[in-house]
């Protein structure tokens, strides 16, 4: 790069806030994967559109890239800054710009925390209802960018399915206002849907509509304690036929381990292997009379071993909370994660090759599972065994997600179900995705980043 | 084109059935606008993807221009072949594959006709919610390449939420295998989504599997007599806050007297301006007395001169005629269609617009409006006066067009909603789409497409 290129950025752009102290290279050159050391050019943290365009249109004179960056929360290495990048960080642009209570949309900048989106729905008695426990730090843009699922895919679909209309600096610099809301337009390609799950290769997301909904009916939260792998499924069908599911998320007694010791309550006395925590609709007695009749069918058929109906709201947070307090309970050991799916009938098949893969390839490691089941999405987290330096624990676990792909290929299986390619899966791309697609993937790239400066690296090698 | 291409294709293909008789093009030539005379090479009778794959090579090699061909119950001119194409008719194409009863998909050839779609579904017990009119004759690989709409989106969406996944061959004769009916799936562009509607532009439906829900409630179909536009939309926020809207379909007095006319059952007696139909659930005695609550309330109001609730399983059937009958009552008049849609919430303001450049441009046409408020979009039918030749028809409805398209972009609106855009409406998408998008939408098409084989002429010009 010509180093007078910041410069002349500055000059350009002078209201443009831009950051190059240390402390900041380092706070905004990375996400949560911390695998890869950060080392930006320098944080342009625009507050504008025109702005964001500026930035675009200068790169693309000067070849420098650009790494958009939203909370950076994100699990692949999707945002981190480690090849002397610009970081374009949207966090100045987090604000509500307008709700309609016709088309029942809320229009928000990029920056926004999937929270904030959240509580700006409730004031309009509404719900945006995709939903996962980075909701306080990740942003909509990051969300959007990932296709980001979470759990309550079950009953609402992932982002994709919430995306109104998008406005977008594609990466020649032009700005894009991708279907405006329209439920209905047939008017050729749609390039939203491109956008969304691009990772930010394809152009930066400047502004986001969003659909809303109703409320769900009054719901009821159970944990359930499972004797065997093979009860999951069986318990899965049961309760999807029965009942209206909102969410039926499982874990191990591992992963339970870990966030007991985390300071979760115990609500299930006695040792299970796999425990589910499911959310349905419970709109009255009737309802929840279905509901326990369904669970003691279950305990009957020897599929659940014991089980807890939330009695009252705190009880139900603190059930969920033995799931989604999962992930934080496991970040002092610096997991290496696997994000994995497969169709949902695949699930009990893929699931017996891959213990035994496990079992196999990591006698002496610590792997945390759990994952939306109804979803077919399973998280596997390798815990790093202090003896092991974090190099030699990567290469394991690398050879080990290079026979996992093997097995996901053989199911139609995809490496990564919401958390992105990024830098992790970027060598397991192959697994998931032909080399027919990935060859018309970099034709699209091309197309709207012809000089490749958007994110370089990430999802395309 | 050589002219030996046509019998290297047979020699290459020995079993591929290739017709060229007259009728035989003439039938396979056209679609439902009757516009263009059809002038086909020839028409392909392809058996199985290989033979798909096959007829794309050869046709990249030969530079020979393909149009792939479903139901041809398209009113954009999608599937026209005027100018020496080979026609690629997946007609033989037409059988259910499979049904998952865990992942509730179904997988068929493009061929197959949406009813019969919908028929495998209720066979197990679940639906295939996509649903409109021409169902008896439309294929479903037509309904992906337009991402058809209809009567249900309110409550369903467009056909692009039921694509689970796509095989696809590629302009290049690659064969894709396209998110594979995973729920979940980030690693990288959704080519699935690019290809739902893109009007066999880039490529050529050869599989898709289909999700299918759950039967909904039960339901009630009311029809309403309305005094005046203004009651329209504060009738439907009314219905929509209170009820659960399956549908909500509106026809003028002119559309009402031509289904009547085609023999259809008159329900109200006397004459109003606008009617709607609408269904809801109605899942017990207490729903049906809200909805008549909700009725009383609007008919207080004015907002409701009169009103219909069909009392039986064969009324709501007449009802609804008088709703779906109304694009065959018009056809021996060869209408002029417009399909445009706005945001719900600019659909009051754009109307009034609307109705007053109608009345101005067309005082002596007879003009039909319909359409499904609750989506936004507009079905606007010109009828032809016996005194004007087919020439001067045209012409004078695509200076109206014109003019419609102009407001329909001061609006942020679409020139096609649900049709596609075709040979049709190929002249208005700047309309729609700004320059960038379309320049962009070039760039995917020369990624697909490099030859330029699929569908040349259509939807970009």
């Amino acid at each position: 790069m010509n180093p007078s290129a910041l410069a002349e950025l500055s000059s350009r752009l002078p209201a443009l806030r831009l950051l190059t102290e240390p402390g900041d290279l380092e706070h905004y050159g990375r996400d949560w994967t911390r695998r890869w050391p950060p080392a930006p050019l320098a944080i342009a943290l625009p507050a504008s559109v025109e702005e964001v365009q500026g930035i675009v249109r200068w790169a693309n004179q000067h070849k420098v890239a650009i790494v958009p960056s939203g909370g950076r929360t994100g699990l692949s290495g999707g945002a981190v800054a480690a090849q002397g990048e610009l970081v374009l960080s949207l966090a100045r642009m987090s604000r509500v710009l307008g709700f309609d209570a016709v088309d029942r949309t809320l229009t928000v900048q990029p920056g926004i925390a999937l929270e904030a989106v959240q509580a700006a729905a409730r004031e309009h008695g509404l719900i945006y209802p995709v939903d996962f426990a980075a909701r306080g730090s990740c942003s909509i843009g990051g969300n959007i960018a990932t296709n980001a699922g979470g759990i309550r895919v079950i009953r609402y679909g992932n982002t994709r399915e919430w995306i109104a209309g998008l406005k977008v600096v594609a990466g020649n610099g032009e700005l894009l206002d991708l279907n405006r809301a329209l439920i209905k337009n047939s008017s050729g390609y749609d390039l939203r849907q491109l956008m969304i799950g691009s990772e930010g290769t394809l152009g930066i997301v400047v502004e986001a509509t969003l659909r809303l909904t109703d409320p769900p009916p009054a719901s009821q939260v159970m944990l359930l304690a499972l004797p065997d792998m093979d009860a999951l499924m069986q318990v899965f069908a049961l309760f999807r036929a029965r009942l209206s599911l909102q969410a039926f998320e499982f874990f191990t007694e591992v992963a339970l381990k870990h966030v007991l010791g985390a300071g979760a309550q115990r609500a299930i006395e006695g040792d299970y292997p796999y425990y589910v925590v499911t959310e349905f609709d419970a709109v009255d007695e009737r309802a929840q009379e279905m509901a326990l009749a369904v669970f003691e069918q279950a305990v009957e058929q020897g599929l659940i071993a014991d089980g807890v109906m939330a009695q009252s709201e705190a009880q139900a947070a603190a059930l969920w909370r033995l799931r989604e307090g999962i992930t934080e309970s496991l970040a002092v050991h610096r997991p290496y994660k696997n994000d994995i799916s497969v169709r949902i009938g695949a699930v009990p098949g893929f699931l017996g090759q891959i213990q035994a893969l496990l079992a196999r390839e990591y006698p002496e490691m610590e792997v945390v599972w759990f994952g939306h089941i109804g979803d077919g999405n399973l998280h596997i987290n390798v815990l790093k065994p202090a003896s092991l330096s974090d190099a030699d624990f990567i290469t394991q676990c690398e050879h080990v997600t290079k026979l996992l792909a093997d097995t996901l290929q053989r199911h139609g299986g995809s490496i990564s179900a919401e958390h992105g390619i990024g830098l992790v899966k970027r060598a397991y791309l192959e697994s998931t995705r032909s080399a027919a697609e990935i060859a018309l993937m970099r034709g699209v790239k091309a197309v709207f980043d012809p000089n490749g400066i958007l994110n370089p690296g990430k999802l395309l090698a």
